[in-house]
């Protein structure tokens, strides 16, 4: 990562503390950061644009569900840019206060999407009564809090050790390719610099016309840039009209500058949603 | 449409009875038709695979909200076809007991989404308790079920039609221009035929390297074939491999079939989803 800045950030996370987007924080801002907990993606933003926050980690594609697409629509309707990126590896743990065994617990508790990334080892369990939740890191706390024994929570290391839970079973995730991808977003001219960059997310209309889209894909691989991501969205308020969402990424800035530039020659509407250094993955 | 078939059909929707995949199904396929209710979008594919339903009902993009990914892979991975198409203005309406009034409602509850859809409307009635529920038709059938007074529902006409609720207030959704488009899915061999076709679903992969993707758009475009959706979904198991799913609009058949020529020539993968007749807007 080539970001400048000034420890210590304050950083608006989706969820509660111990949840995944608090683990991209930490891994991409450093341990000092300040998280602040946002309910949904739309406060998120609003956090970062007001300044409330100097920056955001948003979730916006998984490896294995694919891209989150309201939140492109968001960072698009934004004033914020994105500085970096990051890929996590989903690993979930099954987390009890100190005491408890396997043999001991009676109930789990987690949300949906963790519960069914678990299958298999949950299905290794058939005693144990699986209980639905809106937050992995939340159950982890209520657990903390209310002291509850039997009762165990699926969620992340960082869970376990915020809120002082045991560790019962480590990496419980059936499939251990699940990444998710997390931007950095700050306010334009905001707190954080990026001084290098290697990929570029964009996004922009074409005429409705056949071949269109083609031309303008064939334009910027002439460039010697490629894409490494596409999407059409609903343009709102245009019925069935779309607007195209793309990253990609380049060896040389010039290149990438000469791709913007036929972009804008080309394109009905075109922005670019920032430009920095691909991120790696992180287990 | 143009769909052959013998009534009445067992047609899975997702969801409850009552909720907008029934209205698109009955719009579809008849007002006779079987509703088979499936929790999830994965219980829908395995239904109409085993051929406990004669078709599904699958939500497939949102005029708001953009594609439904998930279910891009759950169909490329299924044995089922896509026949036909829908695109179902989503219109909301406030649903109580016979009796009631504005004055008299206390409570509403429904399902988030929609709760989100009303805004407007419900910034009308401050004084209101608004009560989040798994699902629309479902806070209909329990006001309907438990006579509950002085508590609505938000939900669809034919939710109120089927629990015998009065309409309160109707369309109080705050975007008239909500469309989803819903696809009509049966097994391959299935019990509906659709003679004609101007659309078609498919997928496939590209090689990686630069201007692949931008080479093989060109090629669909240069058969006169126009592209109307495009999305980069995760090839699982392989990390940040891309899968693209596109809906290709023709005039001429043959043309269609130049198109899926050069697909099979150039891809790396490729799969028809399903040819059929491009959808109506129904209100």
């Amino acid at each position: 990562m080539t970001l400048e800045y000034e420890s210590p950030l304050r950083v608006a996370i989706q969820g509660v503390r111990g949840a995944f987007h608090e683990i991209a924080a930490r891994e991409t801002l450093g341990n000092d950061i300040i998280p602040v907990e946002c309910l949904t993606f739309r406060e998120l933003v609003a956090a970062t644009e007001s300044e409330k926050v100097d920056a955001a980690l948003m979730a916006i594609e998984n490896s294995v569900a694919g891209g989150i697409l309201p939140n492109y629509a968001l960072l698009r309707n934004s004033e914020l840019q994105i500085v970096g990126e990051v890929y996590l590896r989903i690993v979930q743990n099954l987390l009890a206060l100190p005491g408890e065994t396997l043999e001991s617990i009676k109930e789990v508790e987690s949300h949906p999407m963790a519960i069914q990334q678990c299958t298999d080892f949950l299905g290794e369990h058939p005693e144990w009564k699986i209980i639905e939740s809106e937050d992995t890191a939340l159950s982890a706390r209520k657990i903390s809090e209310g002291e509850i024994r039997g009762k165990a929570a699926i969620g992340s290391s960082l869970a376990a050790e915020l809120f002082g839970l045991n560790i019962l079973a480590p990496e419980i995730e059936s499939n251990k390719e699940n990444y998710t991808r997390f931007l950095i977003l700050t306010k334009k001219d905001g707190k954080i610099r990026n001084t290098t960059s290697n990929k570029a997310s964009i996004c922009f209309s074409a005429k409705h016309e056949p071949g269109a889209l083609a031309a303008i894909l064939k334009d910027i691989a002439d460039c010697g840039v490629d894409l490494t991501m596409l999407h059409s969205l609903p343009k709102v308020g245009a019925k069935w009209e779309y607007i195209f969402h793309a990253d990609l990424v380049y060896d040389s800035y010039m290149q990438y500058l000469q791709a913007v530039k036929t972009l804008n020659e080309t394109a009905t509407y075109f922005k670019v949603l920032g430009e920095y250094q691909a991120g790696s993955e992180i287990f």
